[in-house]
């Protein structure tokens, strides 16, 4: 059980209201038994024309809701027909006890809306090590009416989050317009390889299995992938991208993700997922200030990735940015720990668009001043230029990672006891 | 300039008083310019017959001191005459000005004591991107006079510890005693991967660098790449093994660091480096609590040590653990994110002696009593089998890792500024 914290102040200032999807139903319920005074349980319900692709946690002890997940997304190919989310307990290494608690709610789940068990897939984030109990969700699932908002249904999958995180935005598809609208959840033990947290992303049109995988995919290796708070990877990451069907596609079936029609729907994705995203990092546990870090000059876009998160991560740079403290020595260490190829004597860093650091030394006098001001904001960004190559060829990454603050101990040090 | 902060509550309760060792000398000195009203300078003189062994940072960012060291180690083939140390700062990423600093440093050093430039090492601590001043490092050295004791030593190199980190131990060598002593600092930027930090290792007896080179690499092995505070890593870590040759051994020369007459001397060596190396995890920053994480059961001893420092360096166990949180749901994220093998339906974790998972899951009603009392205390004991391997060939692995504290926050937001 967790207790209430205060919004935080990097929370979006005006949240998204999407409208409803056609072709989906969301029911926001609340079980009494994982949360008092809220709900905790989300019902989505898709049509027999939604398909759907996912990507999981790479942890070596996923959760019984993973495991359960993966397998029903094998059997069906793609065509699931509800996805049950539940927040407070995430029913991870619970052994036998917990995968037969998973199956219990997944076959609840499909009772309820007339569809084989193997098509619901189940996602569940809260304490480790408690198997889920079942009663208390089955009842609350009894109440699915199809009723919630986007809104509601965003509320229901928060955990220690202070805000919920929803996108929306649309795109010519064809002669269509679709929509995108995506939801998510995520606090702490939030690092990448692959999604760290819950996101749901739903559209409206209508594409098949093959191409959803691949957009998810490439969507998510510059989105979900490039937000850190902890480092932590939870054993509950899930990711899924949803095509209700409703609006099919006018002329030829789309059959590869390469199809020039889908261009715009592409960055639609690319910016709604990274929207989501970044508001995960916007709500990491205690954050005062969020940073984008954005590292170029790199052997390929890979070292940067691993060199931006390498700085994202350091608890030294995250504390002095806390601090107010535009401590660029803690940059190059965490350059210089990552691991990937840089070169010492060409190093540059700019913090708040101030070259501070050139050709591997300080930048003599650089204008302190606009720097201070930029540290005291709640935005900060780094940029790092590795110097390993230039031009075209160059690797490039962005992230976007929390500070690492006095409210972050008092969150974790007291989280379950 | 570092604020004074309280001394460790893991401090040792009775630290080592090392005798003056034959074939060296030591002085302390204050500069003036890096601390105030301490010293800050550490001289290290050795005698013609010493031979030494290091090893240094794997920072791609070393600083001009590791760069200088290097290169005079290679010159000389390990026929070291001096060590000179400073706190306060690293001289890191300080470009040609910093590299001519410590060329200047070590060059006075020699002509102080009648050596070549290149017969001294430097090994510089402190803030990064300040180019080291000279001149008050100059004018401390000629003060030089071989007085200090041990601890003066160990004092004159520390930053933000709060304690002098002194080892000593002896051994039967042949048919000699031999003394070995160490001093080591350190207490944030620390993470494996190397030593991590400064540590001098000095024996009397006679042993050849090749033979130094590989002891003082197999005993870090176990030692200081088996610590971790913040898992930031240094640009300026470094770690000597000199043996000053004051006890040649009688009898044949020692070839090989295969020679049995080695046997009680190896391990004299292994327990000192270790006993240091856990000084300075009982040293970590804001430190509550020293965990110590033992691994079993793993595909070999490298996993083994990745599945540790994966829990060692995980903000959630740290924070869980500075809040007496028996949380083993984390451990298992740890476990789960280190990318080693784990058979998650065989992990078992032991908390202070009790099992509280077994086959992937909890323990059922395991004794809450003795691990919450063991929780309150300042020496946390984690166990972890892995269930990969079992029996002789199972990988196995033991670290030292601090907690995560608002005390670590507080040292860190307001370092440099």
């Amino acid at each position: 059980m967790v207790k209430k914290l205060p919004v935080s102040p990097l929370a979006p200032k005006k949240p998204a209201k999407p409208k409803p999807l056609a072709g989906m139903r969301l029911s926001a319920l609340a079980s009494g038994a994982l949360y008092k005074g809220r709900d905790d349980v989300l019902l989505v319900e898709l049509n027999k024309a939604a398909r759907l692709a996912g990507v999981f946690t790479r942890s070596k002890m996923p959760s019984a809701a993973v495991d359960l997940s993966r397998t029903h997304l094998a059997a069906t190919k793609g065509r699931t027909r509800a996805i049950l989310v539940n927040a407070g307990n995430a029913n991870a290494f619970t052994g036998a006890a917990g995968a037969k608690a998973a199956a219990l709610t997944a076959q609840a789940a499909a009772q309820k809306i007339g569809c084989a068990p193997h098509d619901v897939l189940v996602a569940s984030t809260g304490v480790i090590g408690e198997v889920l109990e079942t009663a208390p969700l089955l009842k609350a699932l009894e109440k699915a009416d199809g009723s919630a908002d986007w809104q509601a249904a965003a509320r229901a999958i928060m955990t220690t989050d202070t805000f919920p995180k929803l996108a929306s935005a649309s795109a010519k598809f064809g002669n269509q317009t679709i929509t995108l609208t995506g939801i998510a959840k995520g606090s702490g033990m939030i690092a990448p390889d692959m999604a760290t947290m819950l996101a749901f992303v739903f559209t409206d049109a209508a594409l098949p299995v093959g191409v959803l995988k691949k957009l998810l995919s490439a969507a998510n290796a510059d989105s979900f992938n490039c937000v850190t708070v902890d480092g932590d990877t939870s054993t509950s990451d899930t990711c899924l991208l949803v095509a209700t069907g409703a609006k099919p596609i006018n002329g030829a079936a789309i059959k590869s993700a390469d199809d020039k029609r889908l261009a715009a729907f592409k960055k639609a994705l690319s910016r709604l997922m990274q929207d989501l995203a970044q508001q995960v990092a916007r709500d990491g546990e205690g954050i005062t200030k969020l940073m984008t870090i954005e590292v170029s000059g790199a052997e390929n876009n890979a070292a940067a990735r691993q060199i931006a998160l390498a700085i994202g991560n350091s608890p030294l740079v995250k504390t002095a940015i806390a601090g107010g403290d535009a401590n660029w020595g803690r940059i190059v260490m965490a350059v210089g720990k990552s691991g990937e190829k840089a070169e010492r004597d060409k190093l540059a860093i700019s913090i708040g668009g101030v070259k501070v650091a050139r050709q591997g030394k300080v930048v003599p006098g650089y204008r302190e001043a606009p720097v201070a001001r930029h540290m005291k904001g709640k935005e900060i960004s780094i940029a790092v230029n590795v110097g390993v190559k230039s031009g075209k060829g160059a690797g490039q990454a962005r992230i976007w990672a929390s500070d690492l603050t006095h409210g972050y101990i008092s969150i974790n040090a007291d989280y379950r006891s």
